[in-house]
């Protein structure tokens, strides 16, 4: 059946009925005009949206609806995560041509209920609409947060060394595989890092009991959040090429398919990992005692210097600048970011 | 100049500098992963969202750039007020094809600027992206409610008296001069109704000073929206034809072009008056009150009845079944809901 069949009236019930599950405790959630929420004392409140748009963020054969759902959820918490917040609410808003099938949209919404349930967020509200064009998936998230204790970009300091969570790249890698339907059963983790970003909130706030200093999630590559860290704290950085955690699988598959291996490390959109801030010091143990404690790869790749320059040492030692390679949705078209 | 060519980077610095003056004294607003506000204790948040979509909701011929711009904000603000709670916030998340004016984003922005800095609103956050089809305009609204003061669509009970403010249909007959291009001059009214949605904030806040039992904005149309209420509530509802609030412009309008002005002063949309119920013994008190202290015309316009039907008497004094009338978005495409 097609939701033009189906109806809105009746997609919202069944919406209704499966979000349900996750607003318990909420004093009003999805069915009035506006949701209503308790904010416990002591706490401040952190906002941010995302918006994913088919043909520009994905395509349908890229991942199941499930994990899709999954996926537009994921992105938004990160956002919420890297300012040490517990994230605790969202709103989701489709838009969908009438010819999408109503099997499709009840499973991205389970898909997306399903990561709910698991982060403790509840799902207070929405909207829908038809499209004209591509289904159009908003999604809005908030989170509590100790009042003036959030982790913002701007707290980065001289001599702080940079880290970051995961692999880099291998979003844009599992990406690659996808629109060039080249072999992604070789590459596994490279396709599961595109279609399920993990959520960060274990290792967000594990970073945040060590004392993290400046906080932000590696959605569109590395040298462009580094930048935007760097801009905000009013520092340069250094980082070493040598240093940088790239996934065998992502080496390998570069090699053998021609790929612009150090462009996608650097530049690679979506690989929702966290890059962080730590005093020196207490950089390396702290680094280890995330690990431990989240189960997430943490690696040391630079530290912050005086100065606005960033720049990376490259594997034969030269140093060059690293200039941000962020995607830009206006200018280019049909790939992530 | 065309965004495609300015670029995302450029039109972020230059809505970042717009906003700025809406978020002075916000904690952390646009720039960072995600915003953080503050809460006053004794209070609850209250957040919707809606979205628009040009060939939905709206063609750019229809009003101007910085007309559209308010009325997306409006009508987010109409399902916070309608909860009494005071709007405090919000995020805008735009996508637009990169075809799309530089000057038209900045003027719809400017537009949703201007309402936000009326209202006291701060714009702390978004998201961008470009879109295949057409401009996708989706808002985020929070905002502050005195702990368990929330006005519900659920609080009517049998006797109360129901209220509507200003006009009804006023903006469908206002939209249907648009599409037919029928000399929109002569009926500025209706016009206006579809273009310039007021703020209710004012009048809802008077309503909550007054004691409203029940209220809900009327966003779907009268008989979609006061189904609502009555479902949330537990009750039925009369409402006498003859006390339906119907500005003369549109009266007339109705006369010489043929509609059916019954179906839309009961179901048609956008009209963003509010809906709500006083016990009957304060109920006409309440409407003058409110009127006065707000500048909207109030009207009573029937009773909440025990039992489940809703019922309409007509001009003739016959009793009819009023039968929900909204719009679906999925079902039917071209004209907004």
């Amino acid at each position: 059946m097609l939701i033009g069949e189906l109806g809105e009236e009746a997609l919202l019930t069944q919406l209704r009925s499966l979000f349900a599950v996750t607003s318990t405790g909420v004093p009003v959630g999805v069915g009035d005009d506006a949701a209503v929420i308790d904010i416990p004392p002591g706490r401040q409140m952190v906002w941010s949206t995302d918006i994913l748009v088919e043909g520009i963020h994905f395509l349908t054969p890229w991942q199941t609806a499930r994990q899709l759902g999954r996926k537009c959820l994921a992105v938004n918490l990160s956002d919420i995560v890297a300012m040490g917040a517990v994230p605790g609410y969202a709103l989701l808003t489709l838009a969908l041509p009438p010819d999408t099938r109503v099997d499709f949209v009840l499973e991205l919404c389970q898909g997306l209920c399903d990561l709910a349930v698991e982060e403790g967020i509840a799902v207070i509200g929405g909207d829908s609409s038809s499209s004209i064009e591509g289904m159009i998936i908003s999604v809005t998230v908030g989170g509590l947060v100790p009042a003036d204790e959030a982790v913002l970009r701007s707290g980065a300091a001289p001599e702080d060394a940079i880290l970051v969570t995961g692999y880099l790249g291998s979003a844009a890698g599992g990406l690659k595989l996808l629109e060039q339907e080249a072999a992604p059963e070789v590459y596994p983790e490279l396709i599961a890092s595109f279609r399920e970003p993990r959520c960060l909130s274990p290792v967000a706030q594990a970073a945040v009991a060590a004392g993290v200093t400046a906080m932000t999630d590696i959605s569109d590559g590395l040298s462009t959040d580094l930048s935007h860290l760097c801009q905000e704290s009013g520092v340069g950085a250094r980082i070493y090429r040598s240093r940088l955690p790239v996934h065998p699988q992502m080496s390998t598959a570069a090699e053998s398919l021609g790929w612009d291996l150090e462009s996608m490390v650097l530049g690679g959109g979506e690989d929702y990992g966290l890059l962080f801030t730590f005093p020196v010091a207490s950089a390396e143990d702290a680094a280890r005692h995330i690990a431990q404690s989240s189960g997430v790869k943490v690696t040391v790749i630079g530290e912050i210097t005086t100065g606005r320059d960033i720049t990376i040492i490259n594997l034969d030692g030269k140093i060059l600048p690293l200039a941000a390679q962020g995607y830009d949705h206006f200018v280019h078209r049909g790939q992530p970011g």
